[in-house]
């Protein structure tokens, strides 16, 4: 199935644009799981079976799993291999690198790990995101504008009287003849959101920087979306994990799924219907 | 020791500005090295083995590692244990993440695994390279002008007049409070290695792109260095490990380095001396 439908797909069937950040930090999580090499997995396989019906992606940010050093691989593709199939994975490690390098960093994440999805830097230019993009079964997200407070020292730069990120996604457009490049754009950045979706009006774009980065839901879900109120990807990470660090955590991360699901999708239905 | 002046050291020891990419490629070993799990691992210690005492520094490409999968990190590990500790290690990963990630990816960099530097993507600005530059015993090279074809497409656009490298470059040295920035400039732009010398005298320069990719070794050495002859790492990854297939492969890996670095001498005698 070509990446584009399947987002489709999962979104219409579990009525959700929320994708959950499953960036799982050891130190953060609930003291009676314990220490053991396995806690990672455990919290994570949790959190999964207690959300997959209220998501329509989950997005593994790898450097926490590089982080657990050795046991990171084994950790990813367990986590990978409890996420039903019909939900989209992105894997989300903003590689970019000369051609010949980014091949194996694609051919890991989609062939080894076989994510739907990765994040991408563009910096590099064309042969560091073609490997990405070659089967429209896999879908390469460009960032764009960030979340972060650094995006404002280049993303923003003026080029041809316009800013950096708008010549990228407008290149990026040349290159997404398959369907399958979407963007990464901040929900801290909700007046940028408009004119952006105008230019790509088709392409996915995945909103990080809702909960506790403070991005804007209702800018995220007025203007992430195409103008059928779908293929926006709206992630929040650290407030739906660590909603509880008692014995109740995957209930409450449950409840809060379920709290950002539905209010994103009563702005849908005011947006959109 | 601070990073600038573990290299200066080596630099001067071995008379050497090479640095070996230990980029290994299980599909290219020498077939008598057989291709069971510890194969990518017996062939680096002998690459060490026979090039340490005529380099500055080893670069690991984070890619060829993360594509053996669970074994990787492993075989990371390992491979940095053979280097001897006097020679500078870099960790090629080209990483670019919003804060709280850009930790991450330096804790298990600097930390984890103990290389001394790393490659970091700017495009996400300030905050994303900051965890890389804390201390001064580490250091940044922050990607400026790739060795790519691809290079063209962004890092060449017009900023006020300026390509956008050189203006990620000058924003590099306001950010450089402890001379632990370096930047990476692709042996493929000859002609942009003068001008970006003259902007930032004192940083280290990676320079990779001789050999496979048709770099200008000459260039290089000449606008690389600094004033004193310095400072310049000149990185050949494929020429040197894949030099014979055979089960000389070692000792022809030694004669290309050895034919490099003395290449390399040459031209610092003739334009430093």
């Amino acid at each position: 199935m070509k990446f584009i439908d399947k987002l489709l797909k999962v979104q219409r069937k579990n009525r959700s644009l929320l994708c959950v950040g499953l960036d799982t930090d050891p130190a953060k999580l609930p003291r009676h799981l314990g220490a053991s090499k396995n806690v990672v997995l455990r919290f994570n396989r949790q959190i999964i079976e207690a959300t997959s019906d209220l998501v329509c992606a989950y997005k593994l940010n790898l450097a926490f799993y590089e982080a657990l050093g050795e046991q990171g691989w084994h950790v990813l593709q367990e986590t990978l291999a409890v996420i039903p199939r019909h939900i989209v994975t992105i894997g989300d490690g903003k590689r970019g690198d000369i051609g010949n390098t980014a091949e194996r960093y694609a051919s890991a994440l989609y062939e080894e790990l076989a994510f739907d999805a990765a994040t991408v830097n563009p910096y590099l230019g064309y042969d560091s995101v073609e490997p990405f993009i070659r089967s429209d079964r896999h879908c390469a997200f460009v960032l764009a504008l960030t979340s972060n407070e650094g995006s404002k020292d280049f993303q923003r730069l003026t080029v041809h009287g316009r800013p950096l990120y708008e010549k990228i996604i407008q290149t990026t457009l040349k290159w997404n003849t398959k369907q399958n490049i979407g963007l990464v754009v901040g929900a801290t950045h909700p007046a940028e959101l408009q004119p952006i979706r105008a230019i790509a009006p088709s392409m996915p774009i995945l909103i990080p920087g809702i909960g506790k980065q403070g991005g804007d839901l209702q800018s995220a879900v007025r203007y992430g979306c195409d103008k059928n109120g779908l293929l926006a990807v709206i992630n929040a990470s650290r407030s739906v994990l660590y909603a509880s660090s008692g014995k109740d955590f995957a209930g409450a991360a449950r409840a809060e799924a379920q709290h950002l699901r539905n209010q994103i999708e009563q702005l849908r239905t005011q947006f959109f219907s």
